[in-house]
C-alpha cells in the first residue's frame, strides 16, 4: 500500500465492528445518549431524534435561498452528490469505473457513446432493494466513522472477520485503485481511447486536477457533500461483502469521486460473481436510496443498524410500483415538472426547515398552504378617508433609498436593454395605431414623449416601481371610440379629451379616497378573461380590417379592368381639355371608352410628365400596382415570423441564451424583417407617419391639424375649450365615468398580479398609491395632449422576470430555485429616459411600413387570446372526449358543465362584441363591469366546487370551500402541468404566458 | 335471498375449504394429478405446467389474428376484463360502486366529473401488494369453483368458519346487491343525479340492458372473460376477509360487471375500517395483478394457493420501482407506445403461442428475432438465367384467381377512392412539372393516359400488385436533363427518347436474366437517404426557382418605373407609325421619353383597343400587375395549407376519421383552396396548360409541337428516328445505362420495402417479375410517347395502408392489432381505369394555377426531406448536447462520431448537387450508385457497432454483428420511439413517414 498523501490523515482512533460502532457514535449526537437500539426496524419518530446534524456539517451555505432556515436557527442538510463506481473487467483487468451519478435524478454513463445520459427518474427492481437490505443487515455498518482519508477508510472497511489477511490486502489495494471517471471536458471518444485500465501508478490521494475542473462542481452549491457507492463482482470473495459508512467529518477521499467534494457516505457492495447484473443493480439501489431526501435525513441521524434498516423500510413503504407487463423497466422517465412535496414525508421538525426552499409544490398543496384567494395585507380596508394611500406611503417610504442602491447589479443592465426595446416597440406600435385611429391627433412621437414622462414619473412615485406604464389595449380602444364620438358631434377633440381626463382624475381620486381598490377581489378569472378576450378580439379584428382597407386604397388590378390607360398630354392643339374636366373625376369608364381624338401626348410616367409641363391623363395614372398584395405579404410575414420566434423558446435548437434572445425580441426582429423586405423591394407601401419636427402636440402634416386651422401656433398645452361649447366640459364626465371603470379594472388587476405573494416581494405593494399616481398622470397627459397611461401587465411581468434572482447552482434535471426580485426604481427610470430620447429616432421610424405594424398587432392579439384558459376550453369544444388532454379541470367537473361555462362566456363575449359594434360602443367598460354581475349570477347555476375549478371563488365563499376535490393529483402528461399551474392562481398562469400575451387585463 | 334467474344454475356439487378445493380441482388439469403443492411460494417452472387452460376456456375466438396459435393447435387465453367494485357509504348507505377497470391499462372513474379517466399505466404502492399477499395467504382460495351463478358463488365465498350465521346472511345480501356502474351512454351528470344508492329492488341476476349496451362490449373481442374485485371496509367484520375464486366455467354473474361478460375470476377483499385507502389500494393491487399477462397465465393454471402466491411473488420480482422523492405516485402515466415484450416473461411453451399476436416488440428484441437484415426468400439467387423470374411466376400463379376474389370487401371501395385521388393529384402535379420541364413534350393528359396504361398493366402482370406506378421524382429529374441534352444537340426529342427507352428495357431484361435484384441488399440507409435527399432538394430548388421565375415573367412595378404608359392608337393623321416600329420592341425608355406628337388615341384597354381596330401602344400595355405577388401568395398558401393539414393528423381536434381524411387528402384540398382563391380574385395567373383536345401524344398548343412543324399529323406512335441521324439510336445506350441504374435503384428499393416480412404478406413477392414488367412498360411508354413509370414507394405504402386488416376490438389504451393486408389486384386496376377516365377532367384542369402546383411540389420535397433520419441528424448539429432528444442512437455512438457521419453525408450530398449543376448533370445516377462505394469505404472509418446504429450493415458483416450494444432500452419520451422504430428497419421508418414523404427512393 502507498503512503497517504491526501488531506492530512491521522490514524483512526477507534476501530469498530458494526453494532458497537453505532452505539459508540451515539455519543456524538447530543440528546441521543440514552437512546437504545430498538430491536426491530421501524420508522424514525419525528420528535425523538435531534435535528442537529452532528459536527462537521457546518452552517448551510446555500446562499440566500435558505434565509428562512437560518432564521429558524437550524442549518439545512447539505446537498448530497452520489456516485456509483463499478468494478469491471473481472478477472483479467479489474478497474473501477464510475457508471452512474445522482443528485436529484439519475445520470447514467453511456459507455459506448461516451456521454452522460439526460437526467431521468431512477427506476429500480424490487429484488435489488431486498438484496441490498439483507446485505446491509449482515454487513458492516459504521456510523460516524472518524476516518480522515481513503486509506483509513479502506482499512476500517476491510477489517472484517471473514477476510483472510491476504484477501484483505488484495481488497485494500483494489479499493485504493484510482477509479475511471468519464471526463466531460475532453469530449471526443474518451471511452474508445481509454478503455485500457489506467495503471494506478502512485495511488496518490490528492484530488486530481480534473476533479476540480469538473463542470459539475460549478453547478453544485458550496458545502455539498459526496456519497460513493462501490459495487461489483469479485471472484476471490467467498461470500458477499457489504459495508455502509457514515463519516463523522466529511473528507475529500482522493480521486474516489469525480468532483472533489468532501465525502460523507461510503457504501461497499462486493461479492462473488452472480447471475445478471446483481451488484450493478444493488449499487444503483444504494445510490437511489442515498439520493432520497427522506432516507438521507434519516440516515444522517441514524444511530445504529436498525435505524438504517428502518429508513430503508420506510423508503420501501412509499415507493411507486409499476406492473411489469405494462411498463418497460428500462424506459427512462424525464424529470417531472412538478415533484411531490416532501412536506408529508419529512418529520415535522424538518418540515419547517425544508419547506420554502424544497422542491416545488404541487398545485393543490400550494393552494392549501397559501389559501385559495388570500388577500394581500395591502388590500385590507382601513375605513378612513385616504387611509389606504397614507398607509401605502408609510410602507414604501423607508425603502426609498434602497430602491436606488439595490439596482447596482449587472443584471439590471440587461434588464434595461430588454425592457427598453420592448417599451419602444410598444410605443411605436401603439403610437402608430393611435395615430391611425385618431387621424393623427395622437401619434408616435407623442407616444414616445408620453411614455417617457408618465413612465418616469410613475417609477419615481409609485407604490410598485417595477410597473411599466403603457398606452395599452383597453384605453386605446376607448380613445378610438371617444375620437369617433367627438367627430360625430364635430367637437374639437383634444379640448374635449382634456375634460375627460380631468374628470377621470377626479373619479380616480374618489376611488383612492374610498379605498375602492379592495374591491378588486371581485374580479375573478371569469371577468379578467372576458376583458382580455374582448380586447384581443378587437386587436385581431382591427389588424385584419386595416390590412384589408389597404386593398381599397391600393386596388388590385384585374385583367380587363379599366386601370390600364395612362398618357401624358401636353397643352396644345387637339384633345379637348374640357372633356377631361367634364368627366373627371368620377366616371372612369367614360374616359376609357371616349375617343380622345387628336392629342399631343407622350408616355412619360406621371411625375416626369408633370415636371415637363404635361398632364398625366387616364385612369391608369393613379393606380399603384402590386402594393396590395405586397402589403398582405408583409403583414403575414411579420405575423408568422413573430409567432415562430416566440415558439423558438421551447424548441431544442440553439443554446438557451440564443433562444431566449430570439423569443424575447420577437416583435423587434419581426419589425426589422418587415422593414428589410420592404426596403429591399423599394415599393411605395404605406409607411408610419412621423412628423419632420416635433413641436408641441400639433403637427402640420396631420389631417387633424389641417382641419383645425384656428390653432396653427398652438404650444405644449391643450386649450381648455377650443371651439367646443362650455357645457361639453361637464358632459365629458359621462365618458370619463366609463373610462374610469376601465382604468380602474385594468390598473388594479395588473397591480394585484404584480404583487402576488409568489413573487416574494420584500418591499410591499401600494395599490392606492399606484391608482393615485395614475390619476395624477391622467391629468398631466390630458393637459399636454399625450396618450393616457395605465400599468401594462405583460411588459411589467417581463420586467420583473428580467430581474429574477435565482440560485445558479442546481442539480442536473432540477429547475433553478427562485429567490426573489431585484426591487428597485432605477431600471424603470432608465428605460423611460431612453424611451424619451428615442424621439430622435424619428427619421428612422418613417421607414416602417404600416402592414408590418398591423402584423404585430395581430400577433399581440392572437398571443393574448391563446394564453387564457377560456381559449383552452373553447378548444375542448372541438375535441372528442377521448382525445382531450388529461386536465385536472376535466377530472373534477363534468364535461357538459365545462362546456356550459364556456358557452356562457362565449355568449357574454358575443354580447360585448355586439355592443361594441353599435353606436353605443362607448359604454363597453360598463358592460365589462357587468361581467362581475354575470359571474355572481353563475353561482346559481354552478356549484362552488365547479366554480373553484372553472374560475375562482368570490370573497364570500372563501370559508365554505369544499376541500374534497383537492386531491394532489396531477398527470404525467406535459399539457396537464399547464393546468396544474393554472390552479396555482394568476401568478403561474401569468408566468407561463409571460411575454406571450399582451393583454393587460389578463391575470 | 332471491331465486336465481341468471344463466342456469345447478347446485354446487362440492363445497371446499381453500386448500382442499385446490387439490381436488387439480384433477381437472390433465397432467397435473401428481403435482404436489410445494411448501414455499416459488416461480412456476415453464415446463411443469400443462399449457392447456382447463375446460371452459374454449377455442380462442380472437378472429384471424391468432391463426398462428390455431395452427399450433393451442388456443390462446381469452382476454380478461377486470373491474373493481368498491363498497362505499359505510355505515349509513352501503353500496357497491365500480371505481376502476382494467384491460391492459387502468381507467379510473372520475366521480366528480362523471367520466372515465384516460387509460394509463397503473401505479401501486408496495404495502398494498404486501397486504394483499397476506390476506390471500390467510383467506379463502377456490380454484375451479363450479358455481353457476352469483348466488352460488356468494354462498361458497361466505362459507368461512370465522363468520357467524347472521353475519354470513348480511354479507350475502350485501354481495348480491346490484353495484352502481357509471353508464357511459347517459353522459350528463350521472353522479350528481344518481348519488343516492339505488335500491337493489329485486336482486335479479339477469344481466341488465345497459350491460349489453355498454360500448365497451363492442371493443372487447368475443370470448373475453371478466374478473371482478370487490373491496371495501365493512364495519361489522371483526377481521379481514379475503377470497380468491377461479370459476371452473365462466359464468355471467348478473349485474356484477358493467359489461355482460362471463366471469372467470372473483376476488373479495373486505375488512374492518382501517386508516387511509387501504382496501381501495388492495383492490387496485388485485386488479392490476389480474391484468398482468404473466400472472394471468399462472393463475389460470394454478392448482393451489402456493401457485397463486408464487405467481404474486414472481410479479413482485419484476415490478419497476420509482423512488418516492422523485416521483409523484399520483401522477398518471399515459400508455407507452412500445410495451415490453412478454416473450421473456412467459414460460417457453406459451411463448410460441403468444408471440405473433402479443404486444408490440421493442426494437432490439425485434431485431434480435428477425435478424438485422434478413433477406427475403425471394431474394435468394437461383443461379440460372431468368431463374428468379420463372420462380416468381411460379410463386404468384396459384394466387391469381384469389387476387380478384379477395377484393370483395367494403374496405376496398374506400381504398380505391383514396388512392385514385392521390394518383390523379400525382398525375396532375408530375404531369404539370413534366410539361413545364420538357416544353410540353410530356404533359398532364399524357400523364393521365400513361398512368392508366402502365399502372393497369402492372396491376395485372406484376409480382406485387399492390404497387402503384408513378412518374416520380428521380425519373422526372432525369427526363428533364435528357430533354435539355437533346435540345442542346438539336435532337428530335421523342424519337431520341424512344431509343433510350428501348435500351433501358434491354438493360433491365439483362438485369432480370442475371437476377441482379439480389444486389439490392447493398443499398443501405446511407444510399437510400442520399438518393432521397438529393431528389427532395431538387424538388425544393425547382419549386422555389420556378416560382421566382414568375416574377421575371410578371415583373413587379416599382414606383417611377416606366411601366405606366399605355394608350390605344388609331390609324389616321398624326403620330408616326414607323417611329413605333423603329424603336420596338427593345428600348422602352426611348418610347417613354419620345414625344409622340399629335396622335389619334383613346384609353381603351388593350384587348378592347385591338377589337376596335386600334393598336395598344406603350410599355404599360404589356405588363400584368399584381400577378407576381399574388402568385407568391398562392404558392405559400398551398404549401403551408398542405403542411398544416398533414399536421392535423396528430392533433387532438376533431374525430380521428375527420383528421385522417383531412390529412390524407391534404394535397387535393390544398390545390382546391389555391384554385378557389385564384378563381375568387379572378386574376390572370399562369394556369396549367391543358390542350383542348387529346390527339395522340402531340398537341398544337404546345411550344414543342410548334417547333416541329414537320410532324403535324403524327399519330399515337413515336417515329423511330424523326429528324435525328441514325447513330443517335446507338448513342442513346449511354444515357439509357444511367437511367437503368436509376430505375433499378428506385424500383428495387421500393419493392424491398413493400415486401418486408412485417407486412405479413401471404402471397409472396416477385422482385424479378416486377422489374421485368417495368422493362416491358418502359418500352411501351417510349413507343407511345408517354411518361416513364416506376413503382412509387409512398403511394404504394398508402395503398397497402388503406388495405390493412386490423382487429377492431381493442382494449382502452391499446393500439389495434395489425392482421395483414388485403392482397389483391382489383383496387389498383380500378384506380388506374378511373385515372384513365380522368382525361375528361381536362376542361377543369386548366383552372389550376401553376403557383399552386409549385407549392405542392415544395410541400412534397419538404415532407420527403423531413422524414429521413439524415435530417434528424442534421438537426442534431444545431442542438446543444444538453437539449438533444434521448435517441437510442446517441446512447450508443459518441456524438462526434454521429456528427462525422452526418458531415460525410452532407459532403456527399454537396458533391452530388455540384455534379447536378454542371453540364455533366446527366451522369448523376452513376454518382448515386457511387454512394454504395462511399458507404463501403465508411467501414474503414466507423466500427461495425457504430454503423449498426447509424446505418445498416452490408451483407458481409451480418455474421459479425456485435450484440453487445443491443440492450432493449428505450426512453419514455415520445421522440425516442421514433428512433426505436427507426431501428426496426425500413418498415417502421416508412410506416411512420407514410404519406409524409413523397420521395420514392426513401425506405
Amino acid at each position: 500500500m502507498q503512503p497517504v498523501r491526501g488531506p492530512l490523515a491521522s490514524e483512526p482512533q477507534t476501530v469498530l465492528v458494526p453494532r458497537f460502532c453505532a452505539s459508540l457514535m451515539e455519543m456524538k449526537l447530543p440528546g441521543q445518549e440514552g437512546f437504545e437500539a430498538s430491536s426491530a426496524p421501524r420508522t424514525i419518530p419525528s420528535g425523538e431524534l435531534d435535528s442537529n446534524p452532528g459536527p462537521g456539517t457546518g452552517p448551510s451555505p446555500d446562499g440566500p435561498s435558505d434565509t428562512e432556515s437560518k432564521e429558524l436557527g437550524v442549518p439545512k442538510d447539505p446537498l448530497l452528490f452520489i456516485q456509483l463506481n463499478e468494478l469491471l473487467g473481472w478477472p483479467q483487468a479489474l478497474e473501477w469505473r464510475e457508471t452512474g451519478r445522482w443528485v436529484l435524478f439519475e445520470e447514467k454513463l453511456e459507455v459506448a457513446a461516451g456521454r452522460w445520459s439526460a437526467p431521468h427518474v431512477p427506476t429500480l427492481v424490487l429484488p435489488s432493494l431486498q438484496k441490498l437490505r439483507s446485505l446491509l443487515a449482515e454487513g458492516l455498518v459504521l456510523l460516524d466513522c472518524p476516518a480522515q482519508s481513503l486509506l483509513e477508510l479502506v482499512e476500517q472497511v476491510t477489517r472484517v472477520e471473514s477476510l483472510s489477511p491476504e484477501l484483505r490486502g488484495q481488497l485494500q489495494a483494489l479499493l485504493l485503485q484510482r477509479p475511471q471517471h468519464y471526463n466531460q471536458t475532453t469530449g471526443t471518444r474518451p471511452c474508445w481511447g481509454s478503455t485500457l485500465p489506467r495503471k494506478a501508478s502512485d495511488n496518490e490521494e490528492a484530488p486530481l486536477r480534473e476533479q476540480y475542473q469538473n463542470p459539475l462542481r460549478q453547478k453544485l452549491p458550496p458545502g455539498a457533500e459526496a456519497g460513493t457507492v462501490l459495487a461489483g463482482e469479485l471472484g476471490f470473495l467467498a461470500q458477499p461483502l457489504g459495508a455502509f459508512v457514515r463519516l463523522r467529518d466529511p473528507v475529500v477521499l482522493g480521486s474516489l469521486t469525480e468532483v472533489s467534494l468532501p465525502s460523507r457516505f461510503f457504501c461497499l457492495l462486493l461479492g462473488p460473481p452472480m447471475l445478471g447484473k446483481g451488484y450493478h443493480e444493488m449499487g444503483r439501489a444504494a445510490a437511489v436510496l442515498l439520493s432520497d431526501p427522506q432516507f438521507q435525513w434519516s440516515v444522517r441521524r441514524a444511530s445504529n443498524l436498525h435505524d438504517l434498516l428502518a429508513a430503508l423500510d420506510a423508503f420501501l413503504e412509499e415507493v411507486t410500483v409499476l406492473p411489469p407487463g405494462r411498463w418497460d423497466p428500462t424506459a427512462r422517465i424525464p424529470p417531472p415538472k412538478c415533484l411531490p412535496s416532501q412536506h408529508k414525508r419529512l418529520p415535522s421538525q424538518q418540515r419547517e426547515i425544508r419547506g420554502p426552499s424544497g422542491p416545488r409544490l404541487t398545485s393543490a398543496e400550494d393552494r392549501h398552504h397559501h389559501g385559495p384567494h388570500a388577500p394581500s395585507p395591502e388590500l385590507q380596508r382601513t375605513g378612513r378617508l385616504f387611509g389606504g394611500l397614507i398607509q401605502d406611503v408609510r410602507r414604501k417610504a423607508p425603502w426609498y433609498l434602497s430602491d436606488f442602491l439595490d439596482a447596482l447589479h449587472l443584471q439590471c443592465f440587461s434588464a434595461v436593454l430588454y425592457i427598453y426595446l420592448a417599451t419602444v416597440t410598444n410605443a411605436i406600435t401603439f403610437g402608430g395605431l393611435l395615430g391611425d385611429a385618431t387621424d393623427g391627433a395622437q401619434g408616435v412621437l407623442e407616444s414616445f414623449l408620453g411614455t417617457a414622462v408618465a413612465g418616469a414619473a410613475f417609477c419615481l412615485m409609485a407604490g410598485q416601481p417595477l410597473t411599466i406604464l403603457s398606452s395599452t389595449g383597453p384605453v386605446l380602444v376607448f380613445e378610438r371610440l371617444l375620437f369617433s364620438f367627438s367627430r360625430d358631434y364635430s367637437l374639437d377633440y383634444l379640448p374635449f379629451r382634456l375634460w375627460v381626463g380631468i374628470w377621470v382624475a377626479t373619479f380616480c381620486l374618489v376611488l383612492v379616497a374610498t379605498e375602492a381598490s379592495v374591491l378588486v377581489r371581485y374580479f375573478t378569472r371569469f371577468t379578467e378573461e372576458g376583458f382580455c378576450a374582448l380586447i384581443s378580439l378587437i386587436f385581431i379584428y382591427d389588424a385584419v380590417g386595416k390590412m384589408l382597407n389597404l386593398t381599397h386604397t391600393y386596388p388590385i388590378q384585374k385583367p380587363g379592368s379599366s386601370a390600364y390607360g395612362c398618357l401624358c398630354q401636353y397643352p396644345g392643339p387637339g384633345g379637348n381639355d374640357s372633356q377631361w374636366i367634364r368627366t373627371r373625376p368620377k366616371d372612369r369608364d367614360d374616359i376609357v371608352s371616349m375617343d380622345l381624338g387628336l392629342i399631343n401626348a407622350s408616355l412619360l410616367p406621371p411625375p416626369e410628365c408633370t415636371r415637363q409641363g404635361g398632364q398625366p391623363r387616364g385612369p391608369g395614372c393613379h393606380t399603384v400596382p402590386d402594393i396590395a398584395f405586397f402589403s398582405l405579404l408583409l403583414f403575414l410575414t411579420s405575423f408568422f415570423f413573430a409567432m415562430a420566434l416566440k415558439c423558438i423558446k421551447t424548441s431544442r435548437f440553439f443554446p438557451s441564451v440564443v433562444r431566449k434572445g430570439l423569443s424575447d425580441f420577437s416583435s423587434v426582429l419581426a419589425i426589422l424583417l418587415g422593414c428589410g423586405l420592404d426596403a429591399f423591394l423599394g415599393l411605395a407601401t404605406p409607411k408610419l407617419m412621423v412628423p419632420r419636427e416635433f413641436k408641441g402636440c400639433r403637427r402640420d402634416s396631420m389631417k387633424y391639424c389641417s382641419r383645425h386651422p384656428t390653432l396653427p401656433g398652438r404650444g405644449w398645452l391643450v386649450s381648455p375649450f377650443g371651439t367646443n361649447p362650455w357645457w361639453w366640459s361637464v358632459a365629458a364626465a359621462l365618458p370619463a365615468l366609463l373610462l374610469s371603470i376601465l382604468i380602474f379594472m385594468d390598473q388594479q388587476i395588473t397591480a394585484v398580479i404584480l404583487n402576488r405573494v409568489e413573487y416574494r416581494l420584500q418591499k410591499g405593494a401600494g395599490f392606492h398609491l399606484d391608482l393615485f399616481c395614475v390619476a395624477v398622470l391622467m391629468l398631466l397627459t390630458s393637459v399636454l395632449g399625450l396618450p393616457w397611461y395605465v400599468s401594462a401587465t405583460v411588459i411589467s411581468l417581463a420586467h420583473m422576470d428580467s430581474l429574477r434572482r435565482e440560485s445558479r447552482a442546481c442539480a442536473p434535471g432540477e429547475l433553478p430555485n427562485f429567490l426573489g426580485i431585484r426591487e428597485q426604481r432605477l431600471t424603470g427610470l432608465v428605460v423611460f429616459i431612453l424611451t424619451g430620447a428615442s424621439i430622435f429616432l424619428a427619421p428612422v421610424l418613417k421607414f416602417i411600413p404600416m402592414p408590418v405594424l398591423y402584423g404585430i398587432f395581430l400577433y399581440m392579439g392572437v398571443a393574448a387570446l391563446s394564453s387564457i384558459q377560456f381559449t383552452k376550453r373553447v378548444k375542448l369544444l372541438l375535441m372528442p372526449a377521448k382525445h382531450q388532454p388529461d386536465l385536472l379541470l376535466l377530472r373534477h367537473v363534468p364535461l357538459t358543465r365545462v362546456h356550459l361555462f364556456t358557452a356562457i362566456q362565449l355568449v357574454c363575449l358575443g354580447l360585448l362584441w355586439i355592443i361594441k359594434s353599435t353606436p353605443a360602443a362607448i359604454i363597453f367598460p360598463l358592460m365589462l363591469l357587468g361581467l362581475v354581475g354575470v359571474r355572481k349570477a353563475l353561482e346559481r347555476v354552478f356549484s362552488p366546487q365547479e366554480l373553484l375549478w372553472l374560475d375562482e371563488l368570490m370573497p364570500e365563499e372563501e370559508r365554505s370551500i369544499p376541500e374534497k376535490g383537492l386531491e394532489p393529483e396531477h398527470s404525467f402528461s406535459g399539457s396537464d402541468s399547464d393546468d396544474v399551474s393554472s390552479r396555482l392562481g394568476p401568478l403561474r398562469r401569468m408566468c407561463q404566458g409571460l411575454g406571450e400575451r399582451s393583454c393587460p387585463g389578463a391575470k
